[in-house]
């Protein structure tokens, strides 16, 4: 089934379900009201959305048209957003910028860091930022929402509590990254809030797509309207989805309507080196950070710009029909 | 006024009303069910609660007896949890321990990271501990509870949206930080969920002790029944909440229910050294890590071990009247 949240002048949004193509939607009040209340009796309220899911699809509930820009994030607010890095390409990318190798625990260890998760953008609300010497980027990428997980969870059984699917913006001021993490206490103000997309899915309405616990899709990142990244999400995955809400669980349980993040979505090129941009044959990148490691690596030097005022990105990922799954992420960063 | 939230069976407690001196309570259920949703709504709810406040303390509104181990966290779950560290002694102890600067910019730039908030342990709830070799530990620290905090805040009106203050045992896993600082994103597993005290205060309920946005009494930490710390949390800080709550509001709005700690509570001895035990007359401690330093500093090595299943911790604050302010936090470490 889709899920989504429509803006209502609440903190936390009114919960509808979505058809299948995203045009007609149906008030899931009466199951309950918002996705997070949804999430905390998932298993009473999951097979009555499930069962309304039916009667939309079949059109035998009344629906009214559903618009993307009407969606805020399924969840608006979250108690929540844990980001981990599964495509060590990204990783990788970064370190041989400057110079640095990637730790072998890396590779069987997952990076993750605690997020904000108080106050999300809607997937088509500005992007705002204070100072363009931040260093605005995006970075695409998929992310699961969980129920109720138990602490020491393993993979296998992480796989069976992941609930909901759909991409995110992790929104990353680069400029403010370097000092941050310096400290030693992980990202902070390097971080203001993401936005996900307009509609979360059931694992099961990705068919075959979905496998080993990762979207085996391209993933859509345009980029001032041009395309910037079409790197497969199932595609040199270090970790999966499953991995991470292992990860995440190991020492404490994890609360109905937690997110967990892949991290920024990489690929490789064919011959296993860095890949080239979508203009020159390659799939391009999910952020812009990655652009310009390539640069600086070819080329000596960083050429592509971070985002200021005006800039747009758009994050989607099409189904094999060419048919949008969760709707588009589409943002327009706003001097504040 | 004084708020409580009682175990109720449900996710989110049930918010109340406490007396002054902690004996006392009536519910605030027709005014908000649970503490974020009087937060959601503070301009609304704050006045009508602190009226029910004065009439709990007239006696002239039913009250039930009201008793701690009652009561979860005041908010069990919230949507932000971000701790900062004001007492720049501790952070010292911990570099001079293995004989590294702090830099220079920690003075004047609060180092603060972002905490799980899904799922914290009430007051008087064990401490699940998986595995003893993760060095289980306490840190007592003062934390507040904001309202809706605008981005860019400065720390002057930061102050205004300080709404509510409480004790918070911060529960660290010493063995797991190193490897989990050294990977750059900061804690994750290294901080499973900690507990806040039983009951929340608004800053006027302690009086002149609540002075420059810091509070002016000692933090009253006991080990195993033992008097452990006794250092003040109005001394030896080098940044007020008001601060960190502006630290944390930077590029990025706060929602309301944000939970901001003050970092473990440490002071200097009066000569500017290191703090003594309190069993040498000195002001001790709010975590063991600190006499682990100090006993690394003056005998080469820690003698005094991390918690394990059994050791028993208790976080309280008394006023001028030796009447305690929060109720107590008062926990012990399980195996699990």
């Amino acid at each position: 089934m889709k899920l989504a949240t429509l803006k209502n002048n609440t903190r936390d949004g009114q919960l509808v379900v979505v058809s299948k193509d995203l045009t007609r939607y149906c008030s899931a009040d009466n199951i309950a009201p918002t996705l997070q209340a949804a999430l905390d009796d998932w298993a009473q309220c999951a097979p009555k959305l499930a069962a309304l899911y039916r009667d939309v699809e079949h059109q035998v509930v009344p629906c009214e048209r559903f618009h993307e820009h009407d969606a805020h994030s399924p969840l608006p607010r979250a108690y929540q957003w844990a980001d981990g890095s599964a495509y060590i390409n990204h990783v990788e990318l970064v370190r041989k910028a400057r110079g640095a190798e990637v730790p072998e625990s890396f590779y069987n260890d997952p990076l993750m860091y605690q997020g904000g998760s108080d106050a999300f953008l809607a997937p088509r609300d500005p992007i705002p930022l204070g100072d363009p010497k931040w260093g605005c980027d995006m970075e695409g990428e998929v992310a699961v929402i969980t129920d109720d997980v138990p602490a020491g969870i393993s993979e296998r059984d992480a796989a069976k509590h992941i609930k909901l699917v759909m991409l995110v913006n992790d929104v990353s001021l680069r400029g403010l990254i370097p000092g941050e993490l310096a400290k030693g206490f992980g990202f902070f103000q390097s971080k203001p809030p993401s936005a996900f997309s307009p509609v979360c899915v059931t694992p099961d309405e990705l068919g075959d797509a979905w496998k080993d616990n990762l979207i085996h899709l391209p993933l859509i990142v345009d980029y001032n309207g041009e395309a910037f990244g079409r790197a497969n999400a199932g595609a040199d995955a270090t970790f999966s989805l499953a991995k991470l809400v292992s990860h995440a669980a190991k020492t404490r349980p994890l609360c109905a309507g937690s997110i967990i993040g892949s991290g920024t979505v990489s690929n490789q090129d064919e011959n296993g080196g860095a890949g080239k941009p979508v203009n020159e044959g390659g799939l391009g990148y999910s952020c812009i950070a990655e652009i310009r490691m390539i640069e600086t690596i070819r080329d000596g030097e960083a050429k592509t710009p971070f985002m200021v005022a005006g800039d747009t990105v758009k994050v989607e990922m099409l189904d094999r029909e060419g048919q949008s799954i969760f709707g588009a992420i589409d943002q327009t960063v706003e001097g504040v």
